[in-house]
């Protein structure tokens, strides 16, 4: 008998569990990613900021299944998806048989129907973007320091950041940090501690999908930092010199983006049907909608809840739906039982000292709340050769209000805006 | 009356050693560099060969003199000097006043009259070329795994470096230890331990500054780690396919440059004689001949040494001049004593437990130089606040024959050749 031929896209957290519970089975598993690297998507926000460097959080895909045989790495991006003849192919040409396929290829920032705005504000989620507005903001504050004349001064010094979810508070508090602290001594003309570090949600307050309580903490824990956060205010415009609020121009060096998320292109491949944000739609069991033997999961599927309301986009969803399907099919051909999503706690980190948690039936904020999330947060990059190397950047960071990764990439430089 | 303002281009070793000698001192200094950070060139290797990141060997330049606020810091590369109004001119268009110039600017690499070879072999240099190295080293592995060609794999599989002096040495080696363990267990159908490394020098031997016993050694020690040495064998072409050699082709997925070093380009900016390589022409004080208020230092000069040979392009030599001119310069206006090069010992690291050390008078080599050369570095990277990092990333590499930072970055892989 020949072993069932398991084809999983995407290494993210949720193919990646996946994959591990396959790990040593009788199934013959293909993992294709367009990276060679399993990324700790969470943390991308520090390597924007200076405070760690990429190889701190991606970990080489082949690395992970070096001993497990029958776990096949391929680096590729799929370019078709043939559910008849059950078969999936990648940009290089090749194309791979299946008898089970596992779509796990996530999310992507969506830019409200202004795919233009991307090149003037991107959004840290991918290594080279956080890379990118690591350089960007950087280079903003060696331009003030040159610069001869105040408003455009001013203009460079002012950090726009749209967006007032997990994302956009936790880049709106560790640029205030990065201005305040770490770059604060180290100009002559300018003071970077005069920074306007400006976080702009469209909504009535940050953080939506937490309590209002941790809502209207953040808010504070922001504003403590320096950070100016404006609420209600969609943006209407973004370009090279900055962006349009309630129809007043707010000149900006950087802009940085972390408001809307759609689901990665792949459900376009399928003869699926798509929810609006582009998810694939499926079944409790995680199976397409309409397909036999296509699964998909984490940010990319839309699942309905226990209480019927779609489950969140959110990297814990994403490793238990994994986990759950690695299992199952492990097992058999067809996961019979339900998923079911048991919530660890939500949470969001705001500066030093300050963070939030949710987990559901209570809260947690506060000086707490950020020691647990840094505890969780090294515990969860076990397995990451660097979780000592994360360790002793953050001390590092912590005792010294310094950051070490403060390096402008030449190949980046060019594509700074004005 | 005001203070002297002396302009420093160039915070490579000379560059930051002058410029350090003259913190907190009654000089206005002005340091000019085009990266915002201070690199630890001798270890670039290891960033082309995934065992270290940038930030573990870069430092930001304003960090270093963020509390002397006689030391000002400039990112920019410079497009004019005018020796006679004593001013020089920068890419954004600011002009800054001298009283006294000093130049630091070092070297980069030669293609000896082929500087279309450049793009098919990039040397480990600066960070973004170390980078680029790296992912075409590791993308060439992605692409063998997948080629159903044999040929095209034994291409992509096969790994040329020009050059058997320091670099060429160091990568050589370097590049076998990766493809005999880091890589060897990770892929389905291909043996990295099966990768052709090669190593061709022009001249004779390996390491020709050095005594021949040590370039015996090097050469034994590169043949036990697999790497295949060719000596006597100038490269008469380099395109994307691979090398040409002794009229022969062969055929190379990456091909790595540490053959030839010229002096930067800066000599040109001067009306000054310049040697063959582009050296600026100076005097035992480092005052560049027929100018007054020039100081050149480093790579980017020639300085007659005390047999009246000139002192070759050593970090060493580089970091001493740098630490003499600022010391002269923070007493008077003009160095008087003539500068003198004390030698503190020339060194190359094969691989693991394998390095040569040429200390003039005696040679050490084998585990005693390996377990030295690391010593050594980590004491040089003194400041860096990494140095616990590197320290941490080569027990772990040492340990387990890992390499933590193999990422390939979308960034360069359009880069690829072929």
């Amino acid at each position: 008998m020949i072993s069932r031929r398991i084809v999983i896209v995407g290494a993210g957290f949720g193919g990646l569990a996946c994959a591990k519970e396959l790990a040593g089975t009788d199934a013959d598993v293909t993992l294709i990613d367009r990276r060679n690297y399993h990324l700790f998507v969470p943390l991308l926000y520090q390597v924007a900021t200076a405070a760690l460097s990429p190889a701190d959080i991606a970990r080489p895909i082949r690395r992970i299944f070096g001993r497990y045989r029958n776990i096949h790495t391929v680096l590729g991006e799929v370019t078709a998806i043939d559910t008849a003849a059950k078969t999936i192919r990648v940009d290089d040409g090749h194309t791979f048989p299946y008898d089970v396929l596992v779509l796990a290829t996530g999310s992507q920032y969506s830019y409200f129907g202004h795919p233009e705005w991307q090149r003037f504000a991107e959004g840290p989620r991918t290594l080279d973007e956080a890379r990118r507005i690591r350089t960007r903001l950087l280079t903003a504050f060696e331009r003030a320091e040159a610069a001869d004349d105040a408003a455009e001064r001013d203009r460079l010094m002012t950090i726009v950041i749209v967006g007032g979810g997990p994302t956009g508070v936790e880049m709106a508090g560790a640029v205030g940090e990065l201005t305040r602290h770490a770059l604060a001594r180290d100009f002559r003309h300018i003071d970077p501690r005069r920074a306007h570090v400006l976080l702009i949600e469209a909504g009535p307050r940050l953080l939506p999908s937490f309590p209002k309580s941790l809502s209207d903490y953040a808010k504070q824990a922001l504003e403590r930092l320096g950070v100016t956060v404006m609420l209600s205010q969609p943006v209407q415009n973004i370009d090279a010199g900055g962006v349009m609020i309630g129809g007043k121009r707010v000149a900006a060096g950087t802009v940085v983006w972390g408001a809307g998320v759609q689901a990665s292109n792949i459900g376009r491949l399928l003869k699926a049907e798509l929810a609006r944000g582009g998810q694939i739609l499926v079944d409790t069991n995680l199976a397409v909608r309409g397909l036999s033997d296509v699964y998909a999961l984490g940010d990319v599927a839309l699942t309905p809840g226990d209480d019927g309301r779609p489950l969140p986009a959110l990297a814990q969803v994403a490793k238990q739906q994994g986990e759950y399907l690695g299992r199952a099919l492990a097992e058999s051909n067809v996961p019979v039982t339900p998923f079911r999503f048991h919530n660890r706690g939500d949470t969001a980190v705001i500066g030093r000292n300050a963070a939030v948690f949710d987990f559901g039936r209570f809260q947690v904020k506060g000086y707490f709340a950020w020691l647990l999330w840094a505890l969780i947060h090294v515990y969860l990059l076990v397995g990451f050769e660097n979780r000592l190397g994360v360790v002793s950047h953050w001390v590092w960071n912590y005792l010294t209000y310094e950051r070490g990764a403060r390096l402008i990439m030449e190949e980046s430089r060019g594509e700074q805006n004005s």
